[in-house]
């Protein structure tokens, strides 16, 4: 039985606890977090599982063999960091550190010590993601563009831009689907508050091939939207996480190429070029909850001494787009190259 | 009576021919076109017009007062200009040239000649986008954003991209709608086929205060979409032109801002700003034919000497960002400044 | 060649006769009307077409083999008697006749004569009412319902209720979708004007089998609904003709049983009936126009000597549940058995 | 503060604990269940709180002033007749009986006692039902028709048919919005599983005015609908409880008459009959959870001695109605009239 404790026990925290305790192989033995009343919360559920404030005295304890952090971004690199330190494998919620500098200082850190290090990009583990990255690797063909909307009347952050918010979820799922990297991001947008960060922006990501990818993401928007569409050289995708049980749709329509279109004069191109207009398809999806799935992932994880679909090294990929766009919107969409993560004996 | 010839009996020629015969004040005098099958369609549905393949003898016959083109772009200039020297009024499809230099140069000559030239931006005589407009002059507060998405599996053209094909209508609808001119442009995108102009495309607007435009634009996408968001400080419109009848639906919703929020610590802010959410509105829409009202203002003007809606400088504008964009989206997305239209006496 | 004549130019006639003159193997060689401004029409679309406001003379000329008659409902029986009498093939628009009675003696004579009698159930022909046969006869397992809405504002009628206008459509779908014929109708309903025909009405019809149909026609309905669900033991459909291009959509979904329910406790019970949940998939159509297709079939049939698809006796067949569903809206829903149709040699 | 015992912890039995736990003016004092780990979940979660399998128990307790009962619906008649015996106040799950011989007698039993005999018909405490309420009192004008529809694949119920299971809640929220009560209903429908009741059926209520009522109900459909129109002389509804926000639209739509119809002949007619079409508006709804509200309500009817707007006559006169339809489905939908509620002094 790997021992957890989880510390933060606000909004996401809950859900750990609650998976975490029906997670076989996984003991929930403490939750710590600095409000009182939060932890008395707790007591309520699970009276038998111990309540803290200290999270020293965790690190200290030697049963409990693994930490899940959620608690706000600015401190997961501390907590995160101590916590390895502390010899313990570490689930740290999304985005793993408020910077690509934390984030190689996380990963260096868990690979010197051989310690599972897992970033909690949840939406990699839902049945609607992962059937995504199946049709990608076989169905699509090449793949041409990925372009995601996800936009609602949101809560205004003052700490962070709707980046750091909501693109985070296109870009992890991006970094799990996509069989490329990108090479180079640029960011447009504005905010309505004066003093505060950007409350919509658009995103295009650059690749080394024709794959473009774009995020149009929005505090401010009148309807809540959720919606990516991905386009292949055989099928067309799209996702919409709103519908209740047809996420997934796989269309059987595109164009086909006969010749080399750049000789053709314009009669005998439009013959070159057709379309196919098939059929449609929605297949049907797990409906696991994604956390439990994921937190099974890290826990089967920790006893075989595997690597996490979401391991710091994506946690450090995504922090590092989420960077080089806010230094972008800055700029009026100058583009910013992405350096390759250093890397990690 | 107004005479009038049109000008190329293609795709779009029939709808001019149809409305200018129904248009009170307007007698369509020949239709023009080299193709002899085409003409042979003219005859037989409209046995009393002049059917001709020789666009110079409509420019020498008296009769002929107004000349309305709608022939390839790459033919825009040279018609239209012949027709206004000949001292033809004109009506000439979008986009009105393809560069904003042949645009000036038909601006100019109108204006030294005092005819009408006005340019079929079709979309802003509909119900919906003369609604839009009654919105953002009075109802919608300060506009904070225009995003539009208009995607779909649509015809490759290879002699311009999918920016001067679909982003056309929604540079035309804003040029309508928006109270203010974009400054500069950006815009990013891919072809998909080798040698052939971009089939996806995005861009960025940007304007002197802190509105934000953005559009979509993709020729090879599974679905159909057309859908314009509008964010305003007091009310927000979403326009969907695939709705069948609620094509404008108009949110009271949006956030209130109490203090000024820099100054506020995380607890207070939470405090400064509220979200307001009330009911949504859909207006009932004329229906009346966009190209009838179109048509019906191109012949007031010529009898009234007035200013249509969409006039040449509209017209120029729409194409100064077309050529704008289409310079951004080589360089990756680099921000091309818009230089103010030449002043015409 | 197939010598036609089309008798009405009224809202539906214009579509029979472009289609008629693009059909190969027929002949268009008059259209008859009462009023002098539609035959006008008529001559100036189509200069060498006959036109004419003299019935009787058709029937006459030896060049028309056919005619297709798109006049008021209760003129169809004397139009097509007196064709059928003539010599001539008869193709009628929905419904057939006024009365179960007119369309017998229809039928009768046209087997007598054996001449081509098809009834216009344009939909039977469209590809998505094609694709729900093929799926009724091999897919769908034994069919548990069928249930469709077909309601909107619409034009109130004061000559035939809602039923005649909207549940015909209805009707003679099933007539050709459905492997077994109703065997007794029932119909409630409401006038909401004073001494008008119901303008709202559901019907039941009842089979042999555990099959149940259900319609729900309305004109005065705030929305647009044309929505039709076919149940299953092995999939399910939802055919829905306002979506722009997947009107079908199969369902891999249900119930299954195991073992028999009626000696299970509860508990049993309960792990008998298992539900299934699988894959949606929405298959590509075929957009031929329907009327095109239909008119060819009718061409086809006189030169073949065969039977349409939607022949005589499926027009009466609709008759005879329209007869009876108005006779039980009347009262209250009461049931009308629906007696097998006379044999006629 | 009113002392509360809940009775039944299954499905919905942890809502009513939480709401009453947290309802001020009410006291949680034990809840009742026969299942042993039920009780000890309730323990988990409310530590201070009475659990007891033992029902007669909670009767005798002077701490328990009324009793909530959400058991299997043919326990209800004996636990709540039981209670109201022990002069408790009683809150029970809907439908209040399985029959009306039932519900009247709870009726009369709470009158003689003068104790608050409440029914859970949820819906009606609805931001949404309670502003249709509103537009049916105002704005609708005449009601003309109210039609339902509420279809998924759910779970097949083998006590009850889908009438008692579905059609239910239609009922409740047509017994508390329409302005008048019908008289007689008729039922069809059909049974897929051998032995077991339908799991499809049409109700059809029949009113004394020119009202039309109709309910569609099914738990082998595909998809899932929760669909009402309401239509009425000035304005209609369509009430989709799918909807996330707006799930209540008002059409300015409908028909404007002019005359008497009667007396026109066709072509007078047709221009004595308008259709008129204009705004549509999704007014902002509560969101409090209606169960929250509708116990509020419960409590505060207890305090002030007052009548809940689904009292026992209310849940009698739906009972009635499930009655009819039951044994009206049984004989193809044979008309039975809805008898008068009997008087209670």
């Amino acid at each position: 039985m790997i021992g957890v404790a989880v510390v933060g026990y606000g909004y996401w925290g809950p859900n750990l606890v609650r998976n975490f305790a029906d997670t076989p192989g996984a003991r929930l033995v403490a939750v710590c977090d600095l409000k009182k009343e939060r932890l008395a919360s707790v007591k309520g559920r699970y009276p038998s599982i111990r309540i803290t404030d200290d999270f020293d005295e965790l690190l200290r304890d030697p049963e409990v063999a693994a930490v899940a952090i959620a608690t706000p971004v600015s401190t997961h690199f501390r907590l995160a960091m101590s916590a390895l330190m502390a010899g313990k494998h570490v689930f740290v919620e999304k985005p793993i550190a408020s910077s690509s500098e934390e984030a190689q200082r996380l990963v260096e850190e868990a690979v010197r010590r051989k310690l599972v290090l897992a970033v909690d990009h949840t939406f990699i583990h839902t049945g609607a993601v992962r059937k995504m990255r199946e049709l990608v690797e076989d169905g699509l063909g090449e793949v041409y563009y990925y372009d995601s909307v996800r936009v609602n009347l949101g809560l205004f952050q003052h700490d962070v831009s709707v980046i750091w918010d909501l693109a985070v979820h296109d870009l992890s799922i991006m970094d799990y689907v996509l069989p490329v990297r990108p090479v180079a991001v640029s960011a447009t947008g504005m905010s309505h508050v004066a003093g505060e960060p950007a409350n919509i922006a658009y995103l295009n990501l650059f690749f080394e091939n024709n794959l473009i990818a774009h995020v149009h993401v929005n505090w401010l928007a009148p309807v809540k939207v959720r919606r990516t569409l991905v386009g292949g050289s055989r099928k067309m995708i799209v996702y919409d996480d709103l519908e209740p049980s047809e996420k997934i749709k796989v269309y059987d329509k595109g164009i086909t190429l006969n010749g080399d279109a750049r000789q053709a004069g314009e009669r005998t191109y439009q013959a070159l070029v057709g379309y196919r207009t098939g059929d449609m398809w929605a297949p049907h999806l797990d409906v696991t909850e994604a956390l439990g799935s994921e937190i099974r992932e890290f826990i089967g994880c920790i006893e075989r001494s595997e690597i996490p679909a979401a391991d710091g090294r994506a946690g450090l990929r995504v922090v590092r787009i989420l960077e080089a766009a806010t230094q972008s919107l800055a700029q009026r969409g100058r583009v910013i190259e992405l350096e390759g993560v250093r890397r990690v004996a």
